[in-house]
């Protein structure tokens, strides 16, 4: 296991190399694809687990739809398959024979899931359809990056279809704010939500809501987004349904989605030269107990204390491991446990048990407190929520550094595009100039329901809208 | 809405009726695939929940690995690939390219996990090693059923690696036996476990369990297998490991899976010419509330009495929906319910509400009876319980009857081919005497640890063992 590359100086190498010291994945010997180890596997799940109960708490129903696509569905929508065209894997042959239609690996589910709804609706009493699909997808990645970028990945796409425009456009935003709910209790990511531009929108969307994360590169990373998609969906697929006033009419779609870049987007916020720092609500191990043994001291009323405490937090349902690995030295163990970003260790030694006290380090804090017995079920539950809400705050207080406010793109352009950062300024809504912003790698994260600014970043013209511009993953 | 075929008389007609009606699937435009509807997957769900404890507790740890294996992996394997080959699914083009080495869809993850396999096991330290995978997996299908056979279908995938054989033996027998406890506390379908015959085991397994139940038509289903792996595999992607005595040596390995299969197979077990009957640890909902609205009477007070008892019922983890629907009648409701299997019905209307009473349906018994609510949550929770053991019993009986001992296939042949059933015999183990059994289109089950029969059921050859011969799904 060798040092961890500087986080400040090489961030991007950090991030490689910290996922990959701390077992979340592994190279795949399929190119652009990762496997996920059974840690990453672990917050995955965590995850998984909690956006689902937000799912089904707000009223929808996981289904499972088919991975393969008739290639002829996408080509439904023009801008759909316009959009993913490149992205594309493709089944020629099955079953030992050269297929008469191709398939396509799906890269989003919304042809076949449409195509499905035009069956089952039939009548606004079928309205609203409300309907979550926990999937793998395939999009051909040229550059990919574990968690972040990758030709297969995983995550959960609701499908809605309502009576009406307004309540389609509801659903989109309720289900942006449970996001954003997940994003700040869980996961302890700040982050900042709007509207796409045209350019950035979801191929066949007529809005794309999104909420972006600002990494400590300065570089935004789009953490999901939540679609209002184009009634030309519905007739593509000649999805119609007699109103209450028995007329056809088409109803009013959404999609929304979050992926495996959740489990990166958490990573980078919180991680530290020492490795992962992963906040408590996400966090498979939530606490370390490390026995420390000693030649000639009686390790087994040692060992026994650890799994006792060990018991005790279970009860109070905190997620904890004992670590009786006897090959280790107890460094070796802080070591391999601070760069897996456990929130909490505990030790425990002889002579702790004689002081009816053990030893306390919080991952984010230096030192380590004596705590005892009495009180160490009660201490710990609470130290849990803290770190948690300590690293909202932290994160929190990191983006107000990179958040700047700047009239011109020509005054702050060159900064960001060499230090980052995420810039808010004003826009007169042309593509034009949302081009220029491409000179700088750079390009619109998302318009905010605010205007600060008199002009266009770019041209004279009066800014519609402030927006949001980065770099961004 | 029809009425369901007559399922004494026509089984498979009534299988795909009643899991339409029912809207646990529905069809796919994709040929073999299938579209789980919310009922089916929260069935499905339910499922997984359940055996991913037990898989959890057993020391096993999820991990996930990539949806495409580079065909050259499937070719390391000679048994493998020759078993595999005429299902495959290949991607032969992505991102807008013709691949240069086309990716096979996985149709089981061997391959792939054991090259991971080899590059994280270095010492006899890193064994066991004990991972999980829930995924999708295709293998092209020529005659589809939905649930039971599908070109696409999901399941878990655990594969192990272990210093000896003794353990990976111990290994593939425990999950085996996990399996069957799941099988009967909570599907209620009893099963028969034992050895696959060389010729039905899995392509490159040196020993294949199986356990496997017998359908109402008398036609067995295989419910899921644990193999141990040859160590051929471990040859093939050069798995080795420093044993104690720091010589290199080859891991013994195993796998073990279950699959969407076992939801088939419930509702081919319990269903009744109503429709669907599931056992109430995997019912989606396990009590049904319907208010009878009146035209007059206080429906308000109804509604709010059925509210009240699905709250009581919730704080006892019942698994309660009321049905408020308004379009519907009583009788609608009642029809629509059974359909689904839900294992309890509870009807409240003004008259109950004065009397402080309900009417409550058992799903699986004739007529209804009348229970205070004072006694009625008590009541509900165990008649739940009660409900789960009547279905095993039934189904154990069920199996009784089908369940036949004779000596010579000539004299049991014909009547199995043209009834179904279950026949234990004696077997020389010669594959030329299991190749008689195609001329009664049936097959070898599995081997039993008994010895009842002096002579082969074919030849005169002494018996072996016991097997259990039948028709198969």
């Amino acid at each position: 296991m060798s040092k961890l590359p500087d986080i400040n100086k090489n961030f991007a190498e950090w991030y490689q190399e910290v996922i990959h010291q701390a077992e979340l994945v592994d190279h795949s010997p399929v190119r652009g694809t990762m496997v996920v180890r059974p840690y990453g596997t672990a917050i995955w799940e965590n995850i998984k687990k909690r956006v689902d109960h937000r799912i089904k708490e707000t009223g929808h129903h996981n289904a499972m739809f088919p991975l393969f696509i008739p290639e002829s569905f996408l080509k439904k929508e023009a801008d759909h398959v316009k959009g993913f065209a490149p992205e594309l894997a493709i089944v020629t042959h099955a079953g030992g024979k050269k297929l008469e239609d191709p398939l396509v690996v799906r890269p989003t589910s919304e042809t076949i899931i449409h195509y499905m709804f035009a069956r089952w609706i039939k009548s606004w009493r079928d309205l609203p359809l409300k309907i979550n699909q926990w999937a793998n997808v395939v999009r051909w990645e040229m550059r990919p990056r574990a968690f972040l970028r990758t030709t297969e990945f995983f995550w959960q796409e609701g499908h809605t279809a309502h009576e009406t425009y307004e309540e389609a456009k509801k659903e989109a935003n309720l289900m942006l704010q449970e996001y954003i709910d997940f994003a700040h209790d869980y996961l302890a990511v700040p982050v900042i939500s709007g509207t796409k531009s045209e350019a950035e929108r979801f191929p066949g969307a007529d809005e794309t809501l999104t909420f972006e994360a600002i990494m400590p590169d300065g570089k935004a990373l789009q953490m999901g987004t939540s679609h209002l998609i184009s009634q030309n969906f519905a007739h593509a697929f000649d999805m119609s349904f007699q109103n209450k006033e028995e007329k056809l009419e088409y109803p009013h779609l959404t999609s929304w989605g979050v992926t495996t870049r959740l489990v990166g987007a958490l990573i980078m916020v919180h991680g530290d030269q020492k490795g992962l720092v992963l906040p408590p609500k996400i966090a498979p191990i939530q606490v370390v107990i490390i026995p420390i043994l000693k030649k000639g001291a009686d390790n087994e009323k040692v060992l026994q204390a650890a799994e006792k405490i060990a018991q005790d937090l279970k009860v109070r349902s905190v997620r904890v491991f004992v670590d009786k690995d006897d090959h280790k030295t107890p460094g070796a163990k802080f070591y391999h446990w601070e760069l897996r970003g456990v929130p909490i260790r505990i030790e425990i030694g002889p002579r702790d048990l004689e002081n009816k006290q053990v030893m306390l380090a919080i991952r984010i804090e230096k030192g380590k407190e004596e705590v005892l017995f009495n009180s160490l079920v009660d201490h710990t539950v609470s130290a849990l929520d803290n770190i948690q809400k300590e690293l909202f705050k932290r994160a929190q207080e990191k983006v107000k550094t990179l958040w700047h406010k700047e009239e011109k793109l020509a005054s702050f352009g060159k900064k960001m595009e060499k230090n980052g950062g995420l810039y808010q300024t004003g826009w007169c809504l042309a593509p034009a100039c949302e081009q220029e912003l491409k000179k700088y790698k750079a390009s619109t994260r998302c318009l905010l329901d605010e205007k600060t600014f008199d002009v266009c970043f770019h041209c004279d013209q009066p800014s519609k809208t402030d927006v949001l511009v980065a770099k961004s993953y």
